[in-house]
């Protein structure tokens, strides 16, 4: 029998198979966003076993095990690693149609090299067959990012961040992978969280400024993304619950921010004013540095207390919000393209039934004559699977133009997940020779290995300029 | 010509026919939400004749009827029921993509032994062909159900209700089938409704309380869930216009519930915070009896007030609302499971567009060690069809896990609806074969097997604990 | 090589060709809403090339153009026409997926008889080509019409239009297609917008009636109704940016009325309540002259200040908003349908995620004793491509009746796009081809022949009275 991982995965007629095996399997991945950690990088990780590397931190799969009745003390709990890879095998199985089930058994095959399908059954011989190789000496985080033809990671940054760790890894002539810092300043517009003004205390400390007040703290702001800009960081990253607009003047973010130190509670109203114009000022200023803009909308997070207490953030209890996106999202940008001020910018809504307000607000701000200047972006977190990487680029190509799109991203932790780019190529494969094969493109292969070629990997090249 | 209702309807390809015709098919029917009346059960009710048994009550024919431009006359109006049949007959072929068109055919066959299309033309043909089996003694209500090899039946039953007929059916030792209530409590939720205080009353009335306060009221409501629970009631229901969530102690439920008593108006907040409070006490309720709670969200009803006039509620004059939902639903869930009092639950939403919503708000809260403890349930009402069901099954597989599905149910008022299991197992077998023949899960029917008795049998089975 | 356009495009099977072939291909196209310039028609205009016939004003390939980099100056600004068009054509082949790519190679078929597939390489032949037929007598608005077997053409009109272009259109005998005037009374909707009170001066002076009071209002705005009335129009049209009902009495809406003459400010429930009764009133008087009432809902409109500066309205800027649909559009047609004074009447709503509250809404107030009496309309703008025109008539066919649809419009500003009644019949018979090929529905072709040409012709010819 053919193994499950073989050579024609997901490509169900020829013109797919020509352009995945021609165009898109050989081209370097650019992973400009994800959350793997410049640490590890930097000191080239080792892992201890299987479930070190591979259920350590991911959320994903903790999330499919507690929903199949597995105990908590066998996915974040304290059971034994053994045990905790046992209660992943078995019901890997029963996770049928979830994208898991092709990342588990893309993983086991190009990292591990083995046909096994994961299961209860099979459990000890892959544990066995993984671990053996987790002690063989080039199974660390730089090798499996060299074996996997990376050219760039985009890491994920705190503004606060002494960034070390990208110096000491661009500080390796030898290390022929770009490991480039992203800016994410969260910490810098949620004026109504606890944390805030403790931040902006570490923010003083860093940057050795004092911020008595919101001019202060723009300026103390734009010492970061400078910072950032010197150790190579070319793109910004945000998460926001719901998106919001009001216009809000530098006078007015000024008295918020004073309110603001001064104890007194701050508004919704207020907290919006404040972040609009906030993020208007950063918005100039990442165009200023020729920088890309992410926008991550739409994670209601954290939303169960008494696991929260238990684990923590970022450990499966998060979900999709809903939220007004059309008018605050084309007013902020219309805000900053008014003054031609407006960067390159990638939209990701995790709500999919936002796909055609934000692809069709992407087509209203494209007037800058660049390619593709602002992009509707990959599937993203719950949407990260085959019918939701489809729905994405089907809806991009039907209200927007396809070709442009800088494509995939691993948003992972893991630093097994690059095989995610082998899923997406050949999904995107399978898209357009199905086109091609019920007679909707011309078999026009100069175009399409164009096409796929850019999508894969040199529209994202030409939009990060690193 | 091979008849329209074949063996492989619906089943595309070889893994699916193995799936449904050797796993499938043969399994009991577990309907645990329907509007079945169980006094007609009791009283093993017989049909007079087509008409009544297929038209009388069944909206969802009414609406294609209307929308075809047949008379209210021949709907629910005065004409005799032979006009009223031809009248449905004569339109079913124009329901082209309906689901109507398939259940009718589905209908005929395995009630009636017919592969005759019902048309204008078959129309008396039909009629006197099931007319002269609707004569037979053997073609009543007990007999419907006993012959689709029905397991367990839920209906939906008031908090006041005496349960006599269930407790009529199951003093018959010799019928098979479980007759179980199901607890709908909307008028005691529903405050600002004209009945709600005369409601109250009738619930002073049935308990035998005197019910002068909230703390008395709801003492009163856990008698009638003590009392259903002895009846054999292992599930609630509630249907909400749209979803509501606002922090309420018990003393500000009071407070509101006495305003309420003393005549004055209450707020769309107090409302709210009402049923938040009301709602939560239920849950915790629901939990300590180790029942279900099951959520129907988001029907506009009776919105056409002249028809209302005329025909009255459930009459085929309602629609899908918009409404939030991923907070109020994650942050009522959050309440309960905060305190671990969390019960069994399934969540149905009316409005397609919120099943990613759905879905992840479900993966929030199953972290008990208990199979598919919060349920993405059914496609419900406009969705129970072909695309619907599928939409739901794959966006639960891509977020979720679809493996632990608690499967169909028929939400019908008609004896002749659990060819609705059929058509389900059918197209969730489709399905599951269609990703084998595309080699996106392998060929292991071992597995298969269990997934596909579980989602159509066992997962009910086990969850409902009747 | 078979050419891309070839007699089978889109039809996937044998059921969906004779569909195709034998019901719907010669059938001729009722057009009932367009933007077609009355004056172009009357006048017989000529164009001077194929940028002025193919890309003035068309701002869906604005969209994709500025999307691909090309620079406003070879779209909107004062680059040769030569240049405009080559600009086009080379980026034509990246729109894959896109619905410019069939239409463009449609119309290059149907008109200019080519199989070239057009782009930088093609570009100067079909350039050549082109024109060349441009200049050919025939090669006319009248004469584009009549070549593609218009029957009826439905344009957008100012109730403040004379009409005059009408009447020289219907004042020549010899010319076949009936070209009606649709009533579009935004601006008498509109108060919050600056121009209402001179566009209310200008309704004074066509109507030659004083206006000091709302009564005066509704009676020059019904003398229009006539005179449009008078002129053939049996349909009216209105442009929502949301929709909006809050129950307003005409004492009510008086006192706005003249708030707003006073030069006071008019708030946001205010204007709501004057356009609910407004709208109430038109859709009687629409009732009372038998005509449709077509409602379009739901376009962000002019979302780029600094193009709109540049390029003006309708030029490309605009997307889908976000907005409550079920509760408002079911309580206006409550409103008109409790007296029995409801139109037929079409609903479009540009964000598909509506797509199940229209098509249940519609079927709410279907009752009438009338065939489709309320109508989700075709898939609209950027709906309006090969995957929104499917998921329109499956959400219909699913939740309504799709066999009483009335079918395709062009919404279109070029003589070129009628090719599109042609996409969208081959798209409607492959779609029934393939539910009989799937045995989803009989092979009844005399039912089958009667819903295509329902929907291809027929539907529309019994809904618009004309």
């Amino acid at each position: 029998m053919e193994p499950f991982i073989h050579e024609d995965f997901l490509l169900q007629n020829e013109t797919s198979k020509i352009l995945y095996h021609q165009y898109a399997k050989e081209l370097p991945i650019i992973d400009y966003h994800c959350h793997l950690s410049p640490r590890e990088i930097a000191e080239n990780k080792k892992f201890r076993n299987m479930t070190e590397i591979w259920l350590e931190g991911d959320h994903y799969k903790w999330r499919v095990m507690r929903a199949l009745g597995v105990e908590e003390k066998y996915i974040t709990g304290d059971a034994s690693d053994y045990e905790k890879f046992k209660a992943w095998a078995a019901i890997l199985p029963y996770c049928i149609g979830n994208p898991l089930f092709h990342w588990t058994q893309l993983e086991l095959k190009r990292f591990f090299g083995t046909d096994i399908l994961l299961s209860e059954k099979s459990c000890d011989e892959v544990w066995e067959l993984g671990n053996e190789m987790l002690k063989q000496e080039d199974f660390s985080a730089r090798s499996l990012i060299k074996c996997s033809n990376v050219e760039m990671i985009g890491t994920t940054d705190d503004p606060l961040d002494s960034l070390e760790y990208h110096r000491q890894i661009a500080s390796d002539a030898n290390y022929g992978t770009k490991v480039l810092p992203s800016f994410r300043p969260d910490g810098l517009l949620e004026i109504n969280q606890d944390n805030f003004l403790p931040y902006v205390k570490k923010l003083e400390k860093v940057t050795d400024q004092s911020i008595e007040d919101y001019r202060q703290y723009l300026n103390a702001i734009k010492l970061r993304v400078e910072y950032f800009n010197e150790h190579g960081c070319r793109v910004s990253d945000h998460g926001f619950g719901a998106f919001f607009f009001e216009e809000c003047t530098v006078e007015e973010a000024s008295t918020i921010f004073q309110k603001k130190r001064d104890g007194s509670a701050i508004s919704k109203l207020e907290e919006n004013k404040f972040k609009t114009n906030l993020l208007t000022y950063l918005g100039q200023l990442y165009h200023s540095f020729g920088w890309v803009m992410q926008f991550h909308i739409g994670a209601l997070r954290n939303t169960n207390e008494r696991m929260y207490q238990q684990t923590g953030a970022n450990s499966g209890f998060d979900s999709i919000n809903d939220y007004e996106l059309a008018r605050p999202l084309n007013q902020f940008l219309n805000g900053l393209d008014r003054d031609n001020l407006l960067p390159r910018t990638i939209l990701y809504s995790l709500n999919p039934v936002h796909n055609y307000i934000v692809s069709t607000t992407a087509g209203n701000f494209q007037s800058s004559g660049s390619k593709g200047k602002v992009q509707f972006g990959s599937g993203w977190w719950f949407n990260d699977q085959k019918d939701g990487m489809i729905s994405q680029m089907r809806d991009l190509a039907n209200t927007g133009v396809l070709s442009t799109f800088v494509g995939m991203l691993t948003d992972s932790r893991s630093f097994l997940s690059y095989t995610r780019h082998e899923y997406f190529r050949r999904i995107l494969c399978n898209l357009l020779g199905n086109w091609v094969e019920k007679g909707e493109y011309p078999a026009d292969f100069e175009t399409l290995s164009k096409i796929t070629q850019g999508i894969s990997y040199y529209n994202a090249k030409e939009f990060f300029t690193y």
